[in-house]
């Protein structure tokens, strides 16, 4: 009688949101960027996917997973399959050294994972997921590989999912090999570096984005005149700079070059033929309120960025979330919702705005409370983490929640 | 007794639309350009600054501006001093050779103007005005120069009106010398070469615009990381491709370059720093009807370009008008203003949509109706244009409409 044990893993891994943009792939099948590109891991107590990877005997052959309840079409996710082919190649390699050692390989993998945030509504749940499907899977085989080993397979899944698999500060290093084994996330630093590093999600709308990432930026690579510039010499610049704020956390450099280069990443995407909006009236008016609040206080305490969608992340530091949320709460407290959570403890007794709202255009403020239908407080976060809540029980059943 | 004679000249002059956007300027106080641009010239059935040149020893000593019936503060702008400067100044060598003439450069002008738009609406007012200025002084002076040298002092008031010095097809060369003598507009093609040419003004707000456009431009030069790269190589291409178009009467390439200039400087716009946003909602849902047009015919019957404002101008040739004017007018006929006029007869009798409305985004109909007050249909035009109609009577006075 076959062996039925159920093997299992769970992990939870983090949201990242780049401050230096990925844009531009120079090897679609490989995920392969143009440029580097950093970011900020962000809180798993605000944002995060639970993923549980499990393999038995007594599974169906084929390798299965479930997304927030809804089985998926695995065999047609080239970027799925090549994940799981290179951590089952791992886990083999392991196994032909150690004849003692279970022949996992050999399973049918069931993983089910589950965010706890809409998906595709512009928070990079692409990134969260593949970051801990990867983790997760290399848990379940007891993987030595180091997260910046893994990253490299978590890459193929979804670019920015490299960045993920590490808390803090991380670079994702663009690499100049075809094979793209030196195309792999490293921290800068970790959380504890720098860990009063807030930011404040401003959702602005949860329609599907008009045009998805990877065609958008294939877009962007063949056709905007100004793109080649961004690549190959104003990103590499930024990378170097934004390195060294961190290092000092020189929050006003940080910042800086944060919303320069939101800007500039969205300059190519509308310099696209035809080409690419991804930011709003409201969005705009949030660049506005950063522009504004910064300007009432007299230096930069604030720093907005703008994935490909509308959604505004505003940095701040823990200092001064009276001046940035707490400006931000007096315009939305009222309006739009999430404002309870593990981030809001500071501002919880704030009636006030930090900045008085006479030094923000109004038009600004009205925009932002027709527009904005809640927001999220978060900060600097750690890296994936290995947990005891499993999705998968003890014989195999998927848990539902 | 001195002589009291009024000595008069009047002109129109029209407003351009450039299709190769000047932005940035490498001498400010020259209105030394860092690129070339090229422009259409609207047609003054539609929209045309009127202006009486006149001159007298009966006039205070000090030159006088009227425009729109309010009496300029003439001293404190200096574009306007320089552009009589340059003029009194060829006047005076034609007086010093020729002893017959009256010495009217020694006369104190009064200088009245009447636009038939509203000025700093984002229809390029300055262009006109300063054009007509520089055309009725030339006049009144009888000034043998070329549009072509009266260009160079144009220029000098308004970069763009050097442009509306002439009909049809003008480009502006950007010229290399420090002293801007060779930084002059030139005709490409007159109306007649390509007489179907037609627009329509989408007038999105008449709001004044937040950033100056020579404020605008000098942080772009100054701060944007991608300008360079606009300037000096996507720009020269884009003159060379976009004669080629205009003397081949191609229209899908005209539209198309036209359309992908408008997106690039808006693009470096935004790649500024602070940001510079001109473009809207409203704005970027005429970007999306064009294009949904054009997908719609299977061909490019349609091009959009945006100034520094939310307006759109929309290209199209006059046997497609039902297809894109068409459209517009089933979208904005009833709640935007402005259908009349020397442009709408081929419309009169249009009922339905060129292009069926399920074509097209029905969140790109909510916004346009909801966004755009006013269309303004017009075509290319001719240059200036001697007029008997005086702003000023023949006894001095200033004649208010």
């Amino acid at each position: 009688m076959a062996d039925t044990t159920v093997y299992r893993a769970s992990t939870t891994a983090p949201v990242n949101i780049a401050v230096i943009k990925y844009w531009g792939k120079r090897d679609p099948s490989l995920n392969l960027p143009t440029n580097s590109s950093l970011s900020v891991t962000l809180s798993q107590r605000s944002l995060r996917t639970l993923t549980t990877a499990s393999c038995s005997a007594q599974y169906p052959s084929q390798d299965e997973l479930t997304l927030n309840g809804k089985p998926q079409e695995i065999q047609s996710s080239k970027r799925t399959l090549a994940c799981l082919s290179n951590l089952r190649s791992l886990r083999k390699s392991l196994e032909d050294a150690d004849s003692s050692l279970p022949q996992l390989s050999a399973l049918p993998l069931r993983i089910v994972s589950e965010n706890n945030f809409p998906t595709a509504a512009g928070l990079a749940s692409s990134a969260a997921g593949f970051a801990a499907l990867v983790r997760a899977v290399a848990d379940l085989y007891q993987l030595p590989d180091s997260p910046r080993d893994l990253s490299r397979i978590a890459r193929q899944g979804s670019g920015s999912a490299c960045r993920s698999l590490m808390g803090g500060y991380v670079a994702w290093r663009a690499g100049s090999l075809a094979d793209g084994s030196d195309s792999l996330a490293e921290e800068v630093a970790p959380q504890s570096h720098w860990p009063e590093m807030r930011a404040i999600v401003l959702v602005v709308s949860a329609e599907k984005k008009d045009v998805p990432s990877t065609e958008g930026m294939q877009t962007t690579v063949a056709t905007s005149s100004l793109f080649a510039t961004r690549a190959s010499s104003t990103v590499p610049e930024r990378m170097t700079s934004i390195e060294t704020a961190i290092k000092n956390r020189d929050f006003p450099e940080f910042a800086e070059i944060t919303m320069r280069d939101s800007n500039g990443f969205h300059a190519t995407c509308l310099d696209s033929w035809p080409p690419i909006f991804y930011m709003n009236d409201v969005s705009r008016a949030a660049v506005r309120l950063v522009h504004d609040i910064n300007r009432a206080v007299g230096r930069t305490v604030a720093a907005y960025t703008f994935d490909a969608g509308p959604n505004a992340v505003i940095y701040y530091l823990e200092k001064d979330s009276d001046l940035v949320a707490g400006t931000v709460k007096a315009i939305l407290g009222s309006t739009a919702g999430g404002w309870d959570g593990p981030f809001y403890e500071p501002l919880k007794d704030t009636t006030a705005p930090g900045v008085p709202l006479d030094n923000v255009d109004p038009r600004v403020i009205g925009t932002l409370k027709d527009g904005v239908s809640r927001v999220i407080l978060t900060g600097v976060g750690e890296g994936p983490v290995s947990v005891n809540e499993h999705l998968v029980n003890e014989t195999g059943e998927i848990i539902y929640h």
